[in-house]
């Protein structure tokens, strides 16, 4: 049975060897420590939705591989509904925990990706990367796992290609009859923590000085040679403390240290393929970024509600914010809608897999690092002051003997004070707290998608039409450089 | 054989009763008139389509009513892929024309909208209201025709229904076994001198009251007591000149004069029934507002087309304006990708013809309210001054004897002057002239659609997550007025 | 007596020689001419203030040359004060008139920046161009004169300088021991047919090389040898028109023509100078551009205005409307209180007058290529779609005797037809007809301004700054390019 | 001597009783607890600048009451000069610390509207306000106190009164004739940890029913009955970390419990005069609005800095960046310019304070609420993910001895990996850490401003200017509601 409970989940996660780091020392139980409860119980929520009768339709879905029912993150998205039904899902998600939950994205969308590309791989080389992928994802749903995805490499010098400067970028550096050993880092992965495997892949265009940098693989999160460091978070201090001034849920990022991983060959899904990697890292970008205007829905949903509550606790008719919540729904419905045009727009990949319209997609993205802030403003200028830069005293000063009760007194508005600084740490955490979900830049840079939308842009078709009308007959050519 | 050339398209046209009267004067023959003759010229180039093998299969397609080939703009959309293809249809149609062309849409959208209202009618009353619809609309087909829609009715003061204030509304004044009078204004009907029909329905929702005024129908263009006032438009004045100083496209508004027009009855597709008033237009403006993104989209192309030009004139190469290109392109896919969008998150009725998700549709609508007008300003700012307020000698100027030569010298860049002035008032004419296709109101204004929003937008659901999110036990309820 | 009445104002016009063309054809007497009449008494308006005890002290000032009342146009500003009278003077004549007087405005700042770079090229060459400028101030103000300022050269390609292609810029042709002979074109002159002078100043930085470029001068408008093409405004057709499709004041945009101008020495100001040049466009364009501010404020409190007329007109209370009024206002008093810190942050020059700091006056200079676009688009929202695209009959067709009256009665609202017609022609001809102002390219564009804001940005003393926040020891330098 | 050192600032700081609580224990010496001495720091700066020949003329000023060099803080406003001395301080001390220095500013402008007040107070009651506060200056200015301001009331439910929920309001509670005790909570002081007095004010509009609540007063800040809660900030945490994840200054804000704190009457400025409190506010606001640009303008040079270190440390050259570079410096200028403006249109109040132009300032509050947070979407746009979200090891973890040597080669780029992240760090206190200023509700509301705005906006003057250029005759009334 594919499906699996929160409480297998977190066994299974705890099962795993303590590699993983933060703040200069080792965790040994995920689902317990303070430093990375909250991403697994974020992570949880998605097997609980798996068996809860309102959420399982969108939860769960039938494999395209088995035909079992499998956790909808651990199948192949093979038509515009599969991908539509992915938004609404990641979208769901944002709404259970108020923040990413990477662990049930990134690898899934990776997996999407290399399906289309090792098919490609497969029909010009005649290797067997395709049936090396379907074995593992296979096991993959019938594990239900959650797979952390990485692409992002440490980069260093960004004007330089990994071949400059090898120690920035994940590479083989040896191999043998059964397996490959990899080395370097991979950056800012998410959801690794609360995840059982890491499915690996390049971050950027290799070019042939770049072979060796031109892999993809997956490992289990605690394989041999694999450090996990975890990243701070904006107030992420707080998830140590005790207390109500961090939510339960969360989200981390994490730096991979490979040094020197062995990984045997029937994982490993694209090996010295540099003329592949412009293809890979063009269906992933296509697919995320149809999705991850979903993800910010989501999360502005949750800003919607956290502005209403805090309107409220200060005795406020949510008449008076009327636009501007308006304006904060309109934000969040285009770039879910606009996702989902994307995929409509989109065609499917002769390997089965359904891929996003581009140029729509990466439009999204340029949406995405902007409207989300703007839905984040007006959240912090409906919930007042209180909010913008967490203003009130810590749950520890609510909680004193000396004078929490004169704070909780000064802190009541229509509702009690407690009630008003939770609605507050929450509005906080969202907009300026370990909530935030980092989607200008997750999954690549606005300006990497804005340069994806020039070289799709046909200045010169636009050109020729205005011409036309124009009633132009002589060539206007674009000036010498 | 449904499918009708330029010439058949024109032919019909001429042969119509001179209804329409512009600045004082009746116009003959719209097809010649210059007050009227590029709207027709415009519509035309639909024709053109459907007989060009680059377009045609946009431009046509096989009806669901008698599987014959027909015009799209005369079949029903009666599938998501119906209704990406009708948005697609417009964006084509605003770059081969520049502007709007309301003949080949707004009567479309309104059949589609009656289509699942007269199904509910006559569900509820068992009238007959759809098959007279269904027979119209197969007469229409096979002729080919054009169908301006006419919505908006003259409304007078906002602040009051129609019923106080009949004379600003289109309605029953008297009727017999054969037929009804209708009497009143409709306004700002676009389109009208290049269609052969127009199609009526109510633009408000009607209370009991306005019983009178809930009612639909379809007449000739020309129908007896029917009076056809062209309205203007910036710039209107120089398609009365010789010269280039307008394109030979265009679109017109006019306002409808109905005084005492008898209606046979298989013409009337609704006849006072104020209850399902609010569905209709619901049906017309999602669809409607899921649409609007791509006519937009289709002038901001041109608009593009039209800044590269004048870049190139002024010896500038597109580099320099890249970022700004971009931008107007995400502009014109934000619009058009979030319009499909608002078609896949949509349904099919149980008349058959598909619903564009209203939610989505308004916010698009939103969108549509502000970003052509971005991408115009950018247009404009990387066109130059002479663009901002036309702000170059007329067309008679250049051919002037004693100074027409120094201009042409003086105006001349990269290019002759000739050619740099025609590719500047292009620019002038998308942005300030008689191309600006009035979609901010048209179909309705932002104010409509964002109360829309707000009727869709659940605060009650984002507030319990949030609530639940940041762990408040009491309720925490909106307070009271 | 330098004070001069609207009738002596238009007595001196009226009687110059006919030199200005519009559609191929002379205009006699620019006060009668409907070409013409307009600009005029816009201009007149700047008169009548002088005589009006309400404006008055705004609209004239004390002499800094002779001590007399002259009209503040004619004046030098040697304070901040004056400076900022200049800008609410603009602000005033918007408001009277809904658009720019350019007559009353670029020749005396032109006048301002020839003060102080004539001083300063007297004090390096020993040359006489100060007094000789000092002698024409003197005259101008005696006399009351309107002086357009021509700036703007046709400038072909722009990627090539003046000396590359000497046909599409001004430069002197000739000289004898009397004077000099100029030829070529300015282009976008504002204003030119109110006013009796013009001065001329190069548009662009000369290099060495452009030598002949470098000229400065004033001639009557009427000179011999000068011809004057107006250009084109949108709707400018209605000028022509009988009816009340358009106000009753505007501006124009000409095109000079100088065919071998001879310009006697002593209205010479600066001739071959080119290293002075760059000082001159940075004086012009500092104070230019704090000024520009409080011209689109006066437009946009015009626009207002004419949202608040349809408004009512539609019936609807201002309140419906109140944010988006309040949203205009905003960017109202941005630019021009923006323009008054530019002033109050500038400094007096050696020469007697103040300079506006060029760093803010530019940053104004890129919001006046904004926020009245979006003031423009608000006036459109609220006063509905009747504006978007002056979607109404005509003046003349509200007069048929056939259908008039049947408009008229469709056309009213919470008022009369034509009241409301009257109010939507001008919010047309403030947003998208003649009365736009052409702010956004007038006296420079916004690349222009966002240029001299970088040359003005000191990115390593901001680097710096961060650098010792960051504690950072070691130096960051910028990347090899 | 007016002029203090940092060590004698500190050194009266040291001496004062220990009220301060954060985190539920007291802080013994602010000037040495981690938590509170990163904002001792930060003013310790505007000491250092007195005795700092580069910044002394702009740090101190002439006493207007004395004669004598005082720190600019303890100073009058007597002029436009001086105000815009104040903003020229303000940003200059952002430019230092890349915060808020609250202890220079909000006091020092609660004096000037309490300098124009009590004049007015005395001269209509008789009374002697004026005389005490001018005391109580002189006493500041020879002491060279850091004065808190406090205005803001804890208030509850918005929707209410002061007198209907007295316990969320400072109020008198009793007297006798040497003074009177106050009860009550003000919340969000900004600075008091760095400061030796606090001057206390209403902070909103008092009617005839809260008498009680119309008062104002100085007490030093360890006054007896004076508690002070320091609030929370994002990341707060890291201050009692080693490491370097947080800069070496910083802001903190705080809620102050006064439990029956005894004000003796010297120091009572204000005493139930709730008719006053609606021009005290006013003036308050005027002033601190116009100011308020000057702040975040100064912290948008530090984060155009740490954007500028960032690209750098990624090897990106800044023109990569440029047109954004120049949009945050668009953004800057635009908000320090136009409070420059505000007070440039200002004018001097009988008492002999100046006050800025209140349309204009609380304009600038509307962009204050907008602009910066632009400037900080792109500065995290330009660093890149890593500071979106802080997504980088903690310091601890680059001195783990297992992998923090690999951590740091993998940070590196064209920098070494500390460097990279001090600039990360620091880019992230700006933009989403302890560093974010709170200016958006800073001194009120944007939503205030909006209310002052409306108020002062004559939409029946701008109708009237439209009326007439229209040509319309008639009257058109706002509508009836």
């Amino acid at each position: 049975m594919a499906l699996k409970t929160r409480q297998e989940y977190r066994a299974a996660l705890a099962s795993l060897r303590p590699n993983i780091y933060k703040f200069g020392r080792a965790v040994t139980d995920v689902t317990a420590d303070p430093l990375t409860r909250r991403v697994v119980e974020s992570h949880s929520r998605a097997y609980d939705g798996a068996h809860d009768p309102r959420r399982c339709e969108l939860f769960t879905c039938r494999s395209s591989l088995s035909g079992a029912t499998v956790h909808r993150w651990n199948s192949l998205c093979v038509s515009a509904d599969d991908l539509v039904s992915a938004a609404r899902f990641k979208r769901e998600m944002f709404r259970l925990t108020g923040t990413c939950t990477g662990g049930a994205c990134v690898g899934w969308n990776a997996l999407g990706a290399l399906w289309a590309v090792t098919f490609e791989v497969d029909a010009v080389r005649g290797t067997c990367y395709h049936e090396r992928l379907r074995r593992w994802a296979l096991e993959a749903e019938e594990a239900g796992w959650m797979v952390a995805g990485a692409l992002t490499d440490a980069k260093g010098n960004r004007s330089l290609p990994p071949a400059s400067q090898p120690a920035h970028y994940l590479r083989v550096v040896d191999e043998d009859s059964g397996g490959i050993v990899v080395r370097g880092c991979k950056a800012m992965i998410a959801g690794v923590a609360a995840s059982h495997q890491v499915l690996v892949m390049p971050g950027t265009t290799c070019r042939e000085a770049d072979r060796d940098f031109a892999v993809a693989f997956a490992v289990p999160r605690d394989a041999e040679g694999l450090t996990v460091v975890e990243t701070r978070r904006p107030s992420d201090g707080r998830e140590l403390e005790a207390g109500f001034d961090v939510p339960e849920t969360g989200i981390t990022q994490a730096f991979l240290l490979f040094r020197d991983v062995y990984v045997p060959l029937d994982r490993v899904f694209l090996l010295r393929e540099p003329e592949f990697t412009a293809g890979l890292i063009r269906y992933f970008t296509a697919n995320y970024r149809a999705g991850i205007g979903a993800c910010v829905a989501g999360q502005g949903d949750v800003m919607i509600g956290a502005a209403v509550l805090m309107a409220r606790a200060n005795g406020l008719p949510g008449r008076v914010f009327r636009d501007r919540l308006v304006e904060m729904a309109v934000n969040n419905e285009t770039t879910f809608g606009l996702g989902v045009g994307a995929v409509a727009l989109g065609r499917p990949h002769p390997s089965g897999v359904w891929l996003a319209d581009p140029l729509t997609a990466h439009v999204n993205k340029v949406l995405v690092s902007r409207l989300p802030q703007e839905t984040r403003r007006l959240c912090q200028e409906i919930a007042g002051g209180v909010v913008e830069t967490g203003c009130l005293p810590s749950s520890a000063d609510l909680d004193s003997p000396e004078y929490g009760l004169d704070l909780r007194e000064a802190l009541a508005g229509a509702v009690d004070g407690e009630t008003r600084a939770r609605a507050a740490r929450l509005a906080e955490w969202l907009t300026v707290g370990a909530g935030v979900p980092g989607c200008m830049h997750g999954g690549g840079s606005p300006d990497g998608a804005r340069a994806v939308i020039r070289s799709l842009l046909c200045l010169d078709a636009c050109a020729e039409l205005a011409r036309t009308l124009a009633g132009i007959d002589a060539p206007v050519p674009e000036p010498e450089a």
